[in-house]
């Protein structure tokens, strides 16, 4: 029987409720496909800065370590915002990525039928958008060094480097290509290389990449017609990769033409452990009402074990129950409409636990 | 009578066919103001390559330097995609920007009702958007050092630098604050202070800035979050104001919103000479064939008027003028739909010249 060991980071928010959620679904999981789940629960962001001073503690590193997959709910609010900038919430994520050097961040933005009218973009615009958003995430403007706020004469000046290593690109090409391969062949790579050197080298060594995947379709656009092209006509996208800051601001813009961020997963992998979250954050707004939509959280447990247990057919199954459940009216807060049937977290979590 | 002496510059592709039409438009308007004015010719981008052999000649600086402000066309095109990175047309456009000191490139997103189709968003959605988008246009990741591709052990590593000094941030902050009192009296200031230093000053002097504005509203927001909002509900902005580089990407992404590219117009100001161009690019597909639609560099002379020249009456006489074309019908090939009149790139540029 096999067995995984998964790190389960409820952090901050809606994220325990939603993360609850989740364990059900993996309950059920494995319960029906044999597997042997051990959940280890650590803490992360807020709830580590209450409890230990800081948001990424070593006990949830030394836990993450010895894990076969993180799973992680979100991080961060209001009650954090005011801290120093080095520990704040959102450092625990980015302290996280560089550890399980998880340099490579799949963002799905993917319609469901059912829910097409959440979207802002007319229906013939959007109807059957599946773009993977694939982006750099263990390097660039979010770690290149020097990095901070120095005086130069009479005033501050604030640096940041953006910085790129040939193997840096390589590797995500990788990653982009092979993701393409089971996918619509198609990878479109964003850069700035009319005015950044740094994309220059990305662009060129993406072309090289290329050469061992000549089955696959490349192109090249650069990131402001890119933002354009999101919204003009989101249907020629099948995989995008970029670099770190470039996929922050353009996975985001993919998942809004969506309109219901509550569904969307993300995985981040390349190293040997891979940290699986949804893409919305904590919602401190609405978290302990039991309102708030499980579904991405979920869909996250999907891609776990897809890119952490190469068990595709489990990501299958779980894909199956949510649109089953979705088909049947269910609906929570965020993706409701009228004539539909509204449902709490919970309610939604057993719905689709059952459904597996 | 008023004097202004116009350095045209109309570049590659469509750029001297749209140009051509501003040029109409600014000889009726100097005959209804009873201003003088006088145009000099200058070339580059792909034109000044060709003729002189770099994008950017020395005649052309000093034609600019001796001017009271500058229409660009646009420049590049395919013939020209493979030169190195230093003599691409591009860098006509950066060294413009620098010599000019051009710190502040305003781009507005207006939807035109007439137009309101064309959005590849819902027509709820999209009504009424009227976003000024002030993108910081000297500094930041465009211009730092270091930059370059250098190699480090046994690979290459590329690299640019992100920078703002205070004063540069500071000069950027009023004249954002500056619109907005003419305006809504609402800045939203997008960066990215949960991971980058650099706009962690950037919005630290923006708030000190805004002291002196306190009858504007000032809210941030982090470039990704901007992403989704301007998707999810554009109509919550006024003015964005934002780096360099966020704001090549966002500016886009809002003009895109409208539909209309055609017919958006750009300035960048700041230092003593203005320059005012389309924000659209040169599209060489379609140059020559009078196809094209004039009415964003059109649009582009009427915000020459407000801005270098202080006559905001010109600016609204010109944008009566197009809406009045509009609403009659008439309709370049980009903007037209059934039942419209489709008018070639001279008939436009007539029927604006003949509506002032
Ligand atoms: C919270 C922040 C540090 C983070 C990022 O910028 O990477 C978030 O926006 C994300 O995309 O996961
Ligand atoms: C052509 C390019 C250098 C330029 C820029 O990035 O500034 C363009 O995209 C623009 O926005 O004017």
């Amino acid at each position: 029987m096999k067995e995984f060991k998964i790190a389960v980071l409820p952090g901050d928010g809606i994220g325990p409720e939603i993360v609850k959620q989740a364990v059900k679904v993996m309950d059920a999981v494995s319960e029906k496909f044999d597997i042997k789940l051990k959940y280890e629960y650590g803490l992360i962001g807020g709830a580590a800065i209450d409890e230990c001073g800081v948001p990424f503690p070593e006990e949830t590193k030394e836990l993450i370590l010895s894990s076969d997959a993180v799973l992680l709910g979100a991080v961060g609010g209001p009650k954090w915002d005011n801290l120093p900038f080095e520990i704040r919430p959102e450092r625990a994520l980015l302290g996280m990525r560089k550890l399980l050097n998880a340099f490579a961040n799949l963002r799905p933005a993917k319609l469901y039928d059912e829910l097409i009218d959440a979207s802002t973009l007319k229906p013939e615009v959007i109807k059957g958008v599946d773009i993977m958003v694939i982006r750099e995430l263990t390097s660039g403007i979010y770690f290149g060094i020097p990095k901070g706020i120095f005086v130069d004469g009479e005033e501050r000046v604030g640096i940041n480097t953006m910085r790129y290593y040939e193997h840096e690109v390589e590797r995500i090409a990788r990653v982009a290509f092979e993701v393409a391969r089971k996918r619509r062949k198609k990878v479109t790579s964003v850069d700035k290389a009319n005015v950044l050197e740094a994309t220059v080298l990305w662009r060129e060594v993406v072309e090289k990449v290329h050469e061992d995947y000549q089955d696959v379709e490349l192109n090249h656009m650069y990131v402001d017609n890119a933002a354009m092209q999101i919204i003009r006509w989101p249907k020629q996208f099948d995989v995008i990769v970029t670099t770190n800051m470039f996929g922050d601001i353009l996975s985001d813009a993919c998942a809004m033409l969506t309109g219901s961020l509550g569904m969307l997963p993300s995985a981040s992998i390349g190293g040997k452990i891979g940290l699986y979250e949804p893409i919305h954050g904590s919602a401190p707004d609405i978290a302990g009402q039991n309102i708030a939509n499980p579904i991405a959280t979920i869909n996250s447990v999907g891609m776990m074990f897809t890119y952490s247990f190469d068990m595709p057919e489990v990501e299958e199954a779980i894909d199956t129950a949510v649109r089953r459940v979705l088909a049947k009216g269910y609906r929570t807060r965020d993706i409701y409409s009228e004539g539909k049937k509204l449902v709490s977290t919970e309610e939604m979590g057993d719905l689709i636990a059952e459904e597996i």
